[in-house]
């Protein structure tokens, strides 16, 4: 968990201190500097200020200061597909290793083929299979070292990096701000819980324990080391759609005040957020920058390529309830902090 | 979340500081004095300086401090039956008020009646138709708000106090002892999550995001005034026996390296939590003050009274394997805060 000097000054002096911190903070300079100045940024400040000002009429108590981000799409890039597919497809091959039966059997024979266009058109019930095979059947600790070893060699086809420099800088400025104003910050994603996990400290600086994602049943057994947890292919928790309120009840038990995705996949969390009292805010990413990254919606005209959805029904359901739009053409002065 | 200063210092501090810290600590007198001298107190303190002092070969940095408590029979007394159960039954009259058919129907009939006899012969089946029934079908809000006035009122029908004052003096002390050294408490619990979250702040200075326990599904739903989450007769963690260390691995994601408990539904906690690498701590608390509170086991000859049950088996594991038994009669100079 990472504490940076204004946090701790919060803890230890109380909320009273925020006022002349802010101030603090503001003469240190731009704690956002990869966001322009416009309406997205304006929001945040605002946000911050009205929750953590202990002269706020809506100051939120430092224990109750909750916020969720969506990974895929908002945290780091998920085009052309989720990063954990490709981890689930590059596994194929130690997998049809370990059980030669799977190398005649579909969907594996055509994984192993690498033929990209004929994985593409596999469609999502055979795509389930990859996925259950490849992130089951195996006790957490070596599934952890494998996800970890993976994460490190892989590189991203397009920018030739590992998936986790492909992470967005604005968003990793947003969640030290955050938590520099006291706020505890949690992944909320589709994605696999476990697989999230191995990576988020390092990469975002959320620990394990503020990752929510998908999660599948373990069982406890004994091994001939002692005792481990298998990952068992069932699912206890599909965390995308209602199951991110869902979710968050479950892990957290706090409404959050600060809530941020990118798809329709989010839209219930952000509704939840917004159903609280008090200031809360909830954004949402649209991805409108094709040149620096990708473009798809389709809402606003963008693409619809089936990946990261945001529909044009939900940019209405934003605009109507006051969530903010993020543009990450307008918005982000800068996407990676590679650029 | 509680912060106390000592705590603070370790954070501002680094790990380093821990060696003064200890010292500092002993010089202001005695953290655990409702602990006698001996062999239990001795491991704790132990334990406690091994993993937290910077010099320490078994040093833990602060991030992975984690230490989990179970709570029926080990913070609070769980004599003669669950306190969550007391609450279920005393949910009932309102819940046929609602539902009036359910007056003639059993286990409800039964309950109504009042008569304890016959309430406790009703046996397993039954007695989840009533939990079920009294936990459910209501939305997260509402269930908070109605254990909250119920835990407030609720007296115990032999100290004649609220239950939240039936919590042990001695774990008390060794929740802020432990978090004094930077270590996250948590309950793991066989109990409702959602019901011990309502106190679990106020009573143990534990927030509901580390309130592992018993979980049902919850469901998204648009009502009247917005999002809410409704409460469903499905279990989705069951958080007893197994299940604790597959919830631990749900919702924290990190082996503790120090865990409690005090039935044999917490032996696959305790197992997992000595399955770690370096010093870990694994206590059980024995029922042995029928004086000054209740005792039964079987263990040691106790009684066998099937509530909280400590089989003579678990106790041999916990000496075969170095847990540490605590005796609530020889290890505890006074029980609860009121003594």
């Amino acid at each position: 968990m990472e504490f940076d000097r204004r946090q701790v000054a919060t803890l230890v002096l109380g909320s009273a201190a925020s006022v002349s911190l802010v101030s603090a903070a503001s003469a240190q300079g731009d704690p956002l500097p990869s966001w322009n100045d416009g309406a997205a940024k304006e929001a945040i400040v605002k946000f911050v200020h009205a929750t953590t000002d202990a002269a706020s009429p809506q100051f939120v108590p430092v224990a109750e200061r909750v916020a969720t981000f969506d990974q895929d799409g908002t945290l780091w890039v998920e085009h052309p597909i989720y990063t954990q597919l490709v981890y689930c497809f590059d596994r194929v091959p130690a997998l049809v290793k370990a059980h030669p039966e799977l190398a005649k059997a579909e969907p594996f024979r055509t994984v192993l083929t690498g033929d990209r266009e004929a994985i593409a058109k596999l469609g999502l019930e055979p795509l389930l299979k990859v996925v259950a095979a490849t992130l089951t059947g195996i006790d957490v600790d070596t599934f952890r070292d494998e996800v970890a070893s993976w994460i490190k060699d892989a590189r991203d086809p397009r920018w030739k990096r590992p998936y986790t420099e492909l992470v967005y800088q604005p968003q990793i400025e947003l969640l030290k701000y955050l938590r520099g104003f006291g706020y505890r910050t949690y992944i909320v994603t589709g994605g696999g819980q476990d697989f999230v996990r191995v990576y988020a400290e390092e990469t975002y600086g959320i620990p394990p324990e503020q990752v929510v994602g998908s999660a599948g049943a373990v069982s406890y057994q004994y091994g001939a080391k002692g005792p481990v947890l298998i990952k068992e292919p069932k699912l206890l928790l599909n965390d995308d759609n209602a199951g991110k309120p869902e979710g968050i009840h479950l892990m957290i038990g706090r409404k959050p005040y600060f809530a941020i995705g990118n798809s329709t996949g989010d839209r219930q969390m952000l509704e939840y957020a917004k159903a609280g009292t008090g200031a809360r805010l909830a954004m949402l990413v649209l991805h409108d920058d094709g040149a620096r990254e990708y473009a798809y919606g389709p809402a606003q005209g963008l693409p619809d390529t089936k990946v990261g959805t945001f529909t044009q029904e939900l940019y209405d359901e934003a605009t109507k309830d006051g969530w903010i739009v993020v543009s990450m053409k307008n918005d982000w002065k800068r996407v990676f902090a590679f650029d």
